[in-house]
This record gives structure tokens, C-alpha cells and sequence, in this order.
């Protein structure tokens, strides 16, 4: 594996590959790095599609909000390429803030919409910074595909807004979120939870599950089917929930509350973002009510709806 | 020469001519089409340096004002393909508005500071519009090089800096104004002017001229030659000024009004926006003052300032 921290290494090593096999596919799996399982589900399913695979880590300071956690969110690149190289990355790219920007930036690539519900209402300009980094990314390694986990649904949902509305030569491929044993949604943020933190943090996913259970009862509305994911939550006495949305997917537009849920034909998303002392965790889910069977992301039906630009 | 109207068919022309040649450069001319002598020029160029050019035909809706002249800007796609073509154009792209924008656009490529001067502040929300469409252009064609012609001083200078900030894989070229026999600057507006004011019109380049030799004055200040500068323009009874400007370049920031022009290095820009009855006409010269010698743009300066990212 090649490891890069310029962009001047990057596009050589990108050209050399390029030079090597003009009509092998590139993938790049964008990340923030203190790589874990749902990373490395990523990176095998690009090696299984593409000839090279670039794993970007870089924590964008654009996307975080001046009371977050830029400053403390966990780095470790020395393990970080180790599990990259193990899932069978090509190359991991590992840039400075001051290699990704060298001058004030003054371009940013703005989503409107679909930003603004969920986290983009919670995290004022998180997704401006999202949209601007990925761009970049998209700039530099020009990847025929890019991965991205469905954790952050309204992530993807952004992305490939972004990329249709501005003609972008890559395809978004959505992948499903990986969890841990116990049902808790992989991310980078789990090691900051206490052990009873960590214990009730299982409400999130126990109230995705839950929902999928109200789903099957014809007469449940969207009003009912949130109240009782909120009452579930508050099950856990150390939860503070953000917000507990159920949305259209991917607009994100949302739902009458007094609609009966079975007789919506569109994908709708159940999103939860809950926090436990300083941490606060997404997690979500997808549905079809129509089908009568809730089922979870399904990447080609999500990728037909959000259409191929090739 | 290959006429496209759809992103389809542009995608199929483009790889045709990747797989035909895959190290020929690909240049890009984006218009807004009603084709002129400046555009040839700039095609031209991208026949000297490219394998492979196109030209693009677009007239933005985003980029107009309400009250500005989208519907009535002068089109003639038969007139502009017979100028292509004979101006050595491979390709012309010329996409309808709904090909262009198949859904609500919700993505913006927004730049600052650059874009709050000039016609940046008269002209609210132009260069989001412009930045959004060439950002398409760019990842529709995935041109090498693309070409702008320096009439439009301050469009270069944002553009450069959109695709610096986001890393573009394109080198953008900035080209020399044209100008008609009598020192007009070429403008597909000047089919708007009527007689009296097309010849009223030439204090626009006479302005610029003589700043240039005001400059020459070793005690001249910022100041001083603005006010020479909008005095000239209001020999013309029919001239009503928008802007004169006299910043840096390409920063576009302002100057002390009060500081000796000979004692500055930093390149300068002398912009002027004047309105003719309701055509708006725009020129601009660029000067090196501590060379004594004024110069008007140099290419190969202006790309060495602006910095090759590849």
C-alpha cells in the first residue's frame, strides 16, 4: 500500500496507476480515520469493485462546528494503515489541514434542502464543510466510484444531491451500516463512551428494530410510530435525544404526522441522534412501508432512485 | 465538427475521443454562445494548445438577476456553430436549460471575497451562478485546460480561485480581450447599442488608455486616477456609471486611496462598468505600476500567479 500525505505524491502515484491501466476503475473510500469495521466493510466492497483503492483520512476542520470535537476526535494514522492495508486499500492518502488548504478557502459547495433537517439543522454548516471536502477529494483522486456508509444516511443523501446537481463524474454507492455484535452502530466516536454509556446506547438500535415491528401494524401513523421511538429512548435514563425524525428518503422532506404509514408508497428513514454525556451517536433506519416488510438500505433499489449519471 | 445537445451524447463524443487519444489534451470553451471575434480568439488558442476542443453554448438563467436580461440575451446557435466550427472547434456543446437543470438545482458553489466587488456587488448572486455552471462544465467535459477571455477580469479571477480552492484538475487560461478596430471591447451586449451610444461607448477603452498614461506620473495616487477616470467617463453625456474600480489583482481587494501608485508591486486592475440606456458594458485593464511601464495582462504571469496545480 502507498501511503501519501501531499497532494503532489497523490497524483503521481494516481497517474503511475493510471498510466498502468487507463481503463481500471478507481475507488475512494472517504474517512475521518480511527478506521473500524464499518471503514474497513467499505474498503473490501471497493476492492471487490475497482482495480485500485484509495482510502482517504482527513479530519476536515470545515465540517465541524466551533463547539465540537475537531480538537479531540481520536486520530491514530499508524493503525489506521495498518487496518487499510489489511482490507486491501491501494492507497491511503493522509494530508495535513494546511496540504488540504494551504490559503484561506473561500469556495464552498453549498446543498440546500436536504441539508436542512436532521443533522444539518443540529450542526449548523457541517454540511458546507462536508460537501467542500468531498469535492476536493473528488478533484484530486477523480474515483470512478466512492463509498459511504448509510450511517450517516443524510450524508449520502447530501453527496449524491451534490453530484447529480453539479454533473460530478463518480458514482455514490451507498453501503449498509456495520455494527457491533450487540446491535451499536459502528463509528470512531464509540471509544469515547463510558461502559454505562456504552450499555444504553443499545436504545438506539433497539428503537430502530422496535419501529420496524410498529411498521407492520396497518393502522400506525407517523405521529405514533415517533412518539413511541422518543418514549423508547427515554428508557435509557443517560440519553438526551438531539433529534428522532421520520422523513422521506433521500428528500428528507418531512412526513404528515396523521398519514397511516402503510399507505405511503415512497422510502422513508427513520433517524435517530442521541447523546450520552459528551458523545453524541446517530444511527437510522430505512423503510418501505408499501412492501408491508420493512427492510433495511437497499443499495441498488437507493442507487436506481438517485440515478447513474454515466 | 461534433454538435451535442445532450449530456448523453456529449459523455459518448468525450470518450470516443479519450479512448481515440488518451494523452491529447482536452480544452474547454465555456460561452454563453452569440459568438464573437473574442471568443474566436480564445478557441483558437485552445486549437493551438489542445487536441481537443469544445466549446460550450449555455445562457444561465442562474447567473441573471430578476430583473436582468436572461430572456432577451441574444441567441443564434446556427451563426455560433458555423464560428465554431470554422474557428477550429471538435465540439460544440450546446444543452438546453432543462438538460442542464433536469431537477431544482440545490447545490451551490458559492466563492467569497473576490466575488464582493465589481460586478460581484452589482450583480447579486451572478458569480454563484457562475460558479455553479462552469463547475458543471468542468465535470461534464473534464477539460485539461480551459479558456476565458480577460474582459470578464474579475470571472477569471474567481474561477481561478474556485478551482485552486477545490482542487480542480484544470489548468484556466486567461486570454486577452478583443477589441473592435476602434478599441471596443467585444461583447456579445453590443448588438444592444444603438448608433449614438455604440460611438459614446469608446470612453470606455479611451478611459483605460488614458489611466495608463496617468500611471506613468510618479506622484500619482488610487485616488487621482479614479477621479481622472470618472471624470473621462462623464464626457459622455449618455454614459451612467455602475462602477470604477481601481483594486489589486486578482485579489480584488481595495486600495488606500491616498498611496502613490509607483510605490505599489502588486499587479492593479482599473474596472469599469458603465450603462448605456439599459445595456451595461464592461472593460478593464491590469497594470504593473512599480514597473513604470503599464502593461496590459500577461498570460504567463497571471498563471504563474495563480499557481499550476497539476
Amino acid at each position: 500500500m502507498i501511503l501519501c500525505t501531499t497532494i503532489t505524491e497523490l497524483k503521481a502515484a494516481l497517474a503511475r496507476q493510471r498510466s498502468k491501466s487507463p481503463n481500471g476503475f478507481v475507488g475512494l473510500v472517504p474517512t475521518m480515520g480511527y478506521l473500524h469495521e464499518g471503514h474497513a466493510s467499505l474498503m473490501r466492497r471497493a476492492g471487490s469493485e475497482c482495480e485500485f483503492t484509495v482510502v482517504s483520512v482527513f479530519v476536515n476542520p470545515l465540517q465541524f462546528g466551533p463547539s465540537e470535537d475537531f480538537d479531540r476526535y481520536p486520530r491514530d494514522l499508524e493503525r489506521d494503515a495498518a487496518l487499510a492495508e489489511h482490507n486491501g486499500a491501494d492507497l491511503l492518502f493522509a494530508p495535513s489541514v494546511s496540504e488540504m488548504y494551504p490559503t484561506k478557502p473561500l469556495t464552498r459547495v453549498l446543498i440546500s434542502e436536504v441539508t436542512e433537517s436532521l443533522c444539518g439543522a443540529s450542526r449548523p454548516g457541517h454540511f458546507d464543510g462536508v460537501g467542500t471536502v468531498v469535492s476536493k477529494l473528488f478533484n484530486l483522486v477523480q474515483p470512478d466510484r466512492a463509498y459511504f456508509g448509510m450511517k450517516d444516511a443524510q450524508q449520502v443523501a447530501v453527496i449524491q444531491q451534490m453530484a447529480n446537481d453539479l454533473n460530478m463524474p463518480v458514482d455514490i454507492i451507498p453501503c449498509e451500516t456495520v455494527r457491533e455484535p450487540d446491535g451499536l452502530a459502528m463509528s470512531s466516536r464509540n471509544v469515547y463512551l463510558e461502559p454505562e454509556q456504552r450499555k444504553q446506547a443499545l436504545v438506539l438500535s433497539h428503537t430502530l428494530q422496535l419501529a420496524g415491528e410498529l411498521l407492520l401494524q396497518p393502522a400506525m401513523t407517523a405521529g405514533e410510530l415517533l412518539r413511541a421511538a422518543i418514549a423508547n429512548i427515554r428508557t435509557a435514563p443517560l440519553a438526551v435525544i438531539d433529534y428522532v425524525e421520520l422523513l422521506h428518503y433521500p428528500s428528507l422532506r418531512p412526513l404528515d404526522p396523521e398519514r397511516k404509514l402503510a399507505e405511503l408508497h415512497d422510502r422513508l428513514i427513520l433517524a435517530l441522534a442521541v447523546k450520552f454525556g459528551g458523545t453524541r451517536l446517530i444511527d437510522n433506519r430505512l423503510f418501505q412501508p408499501a412492501g408491508g416488510e420493512p427492510h433495511v438500505q437497499n443499495h441498488d433499489e437507493i442507487q436506481a432512485a438517485s440515478g447513474n449519471r454515466h
